[in-house]
């Protein structure tokens, strides 16, 4: 079984309100070692099983660019993997 | 300069409603090689130059455990790893 382990997160000059409260957060919490934060969404696909790890490429590729990312303030990176979480 | 690369995610078991409907959106958009959709978040943290690979570990290890996972329904893995995005 083929998964597919995708990131997606904003694309550098993007303002990323979510990664500055944790940052402001962590500063708060004691973390002063702390110089950035950023932050992005992460999902897993798991494909069938007759699905071999260059046709998952490809549908990732095609995922990503139809649904999961913006391609306006997106990026995305992916691994695909063998076998369970 | 030393980052952290985390993600985190729901425990198996745990309602994943977002990855649903994401898994849904894929199947009517003619994916039906995909089985599964897990969703999670991504954090990218930037630690101060003078901190290093077993400073960040632990800084990283408690930030996780203090702010950024919530340990009734979620797990957390993280790399830490060396230079720029």
């Amino acid at each position: 079984m083929v998964k597919a382990r995708i990131i997606v997160r904003y694309k550098p000059g993007i303002l990323d309100p979510e990664g500055k409260t944790i940052y402001d957060a962590l500063r708060s919490l004691g973390f002063e070692k702390v110089e950035g934060v950023e932050t992005g969404k992460y999902f897993e696909i798991t494909f069938a099983g007759d699905v071999d790890k260059n046709k998952a490429k490809e549908l990732t590729t095609d995922a990503c660019e139809r649904l999961l990312a913006n391609p306006v303030i997106q990026n995305y990176s992916f691994e695909i993997v063998e076998g369970d979480r």
